[in-house]
């Protein structure tokens, strides 16, 4: 990259800055510029990219998402129309603001941080997965007008991904009463999936550090492909879905994998985890 | 069927009944019922359940769809949740409402009339894309849990199907002004997108009874499939979604149709049509 490029990071609270800062060390000011941003307001989203140089933006990251986890039963509709504002429309408002720039100039570089999630159902996470599906069917469409104007686009699914946000999701509802959904429903979130997706996290999870790697690689690559799946454990879940039309194969096998293999889906986590180093890393890494 | 079976048909404003009570006839007030719903408003969902007896619904058919239609310029963040508000939200409230009932039963039967649009992104069609496939991702993580309760799940997933309301939004888009979009995008909407998706619609285009008879069969089948194309001439273009995870593909293919294959499409298209009889099938229906 050239000198002159700059890097915008964007939070919607800057006085929530100081660990991006620490982290940042001496490029900040030079190469590192911080704006306020709320995707969730149209007002923020148009400010921000007016505080822009000359709204000139080579290449977007849309790396803002919230997730939501439990029994549909639980969930008002006003608390998955939140997961929409900033996981779907966030996004769509900034392609709406910077996109016109892009077709000007003729070239740009859209990133959308979307997830496995938006390709695969998982049960008990239907509203997200719903937010990331909308996100990719969105983009899917958009990438072909893109393409005239010499502009890419670029999904960036992630799998698991261990961080603070995933961690303290996890232990809130696991902790949760959930009063207005019958017991069999909890039982099947709270002891079913819950101890099934901590194992996978286990074995399969990815440090934010990989997806930012992998973001690197997409933005840096002279011809990025439009879907990127960062994490090669999950492939063979899509290929599932793709090998079936009717959609009884993939349904199938989550329903098995997670209602009668249970014992069996623990065992084969296990075993991955070790082949993938994961326990050995642990050991390795926590004496010191 | 058994005789004490119901339907229960419903619209949002029943002043518009009479060309229902029309084509029912003799059933209505028999089999047929009729009630007031808006997928809109919680309120009158849970209304509308609350009137049916025993709030007993074996079979619950999610129907009611807006489109929307146009370069992404021209469109507010607030006509984008109207769509979403209809066609995902909408369905949600539906299910939420059902569910319960359901689970505790131990059987039902929920169909939601998504589209091959929420498998397949299509220019300018960029939002009802994605609401079509914020639907499909939610009840692929729906239909395992419901499994566990003997509910089952199925999707039908239409292609271009000919209805007032598609003409007449095709015919009003062609006519409008889109005063803040740029000349080449507008160009590439009118000039080159509509007339091709006219042509797609005059080829592969299916009638609203279509669409009923494939529904009738997913309600009546013993094992129904979770998803269900209507139109088998769209197969190919899921097929090379499937084919290739990189989504290079599809983001080519539907961009060469386009863009570089224009003519090329309109002939094959037309010579489809004749093969699909439907220029011979208008020939023959015409006279009468």
């Amino acid at each position: 990259m050239e000198e002159q490029n700059k890097i915008i990071a964007t939070m919607r609270d800057l006085k929530k800055k100081d660990k991006l800062l620490e982290a940042a060390g001496d490029v900040y000011g030079k190469t590192l510029m911080l704006l306020p941003l709320d995707v969730c307001s149209d007002e923020s989203v148009k400010q921000c990219i007016n505080n822009v140089k000359d709204r000139h933006i080579d290449i977007l990251i849309n790396n803002a998402g919230v997730g939501l986890l439990g029994p549909l039963e639980s969930i008002s509709i006003e608390e998955m129309k939140r997961v929409f504002e900033t996981n779907f429309f966030g996004v769509v408002r900034m392609i709406k603001e910077v996109m016109p720039d892009m077709k000007k100039r003729r070239s740009g570089h859209i990133v959308v941080m979307s997830s496995v999630m938006g390709l695969q159902g998982v049960v008990f996470n239907d509203v997200y997965t719903a937010s990331k599906f909308a996100m990719e069917g969105f983009c899917e469409s958009m990438a072909v007008q893109l393409m005239k104007f010499n502009i890419r686009l670029s999904m960036i699914e992630p799998g698991p991904v261990h961080t603070e946000f995933e961690t303290k999701m996890m232990e809130d509802v696991a902790k949760m009463e959930y009063p207005g959904v019958d017991a069999d429903t909890v039982r099947y979130f709270k002891d079913v999936y819950l101890p099934s997706s901590t194992d996978i996290f286990e074995a399969m999870g990815q440090t934010p550090e990989d997806i930012a790697k992998c973001t690197k690689k997409v933005i840096e690559s002279n011809s990025p492909r439009f879907r990127n799946l960062t994490n090669s454990l999950y492939t063979p879940i899509v290929a599932l879905k793709y090998a079936d039309e009717t959609g009884g194969l993939s349904v199938n096998t989550f329903y098995n994998l997670l209602f009668n293999f249970g014992p069996l889906m623990h065992i084969t986590m296990s075993i991955l985890k070790c082949l993938t180093c994961s326990c050995l890393r642990r050991r390795t890494v926590s004496p010191n």
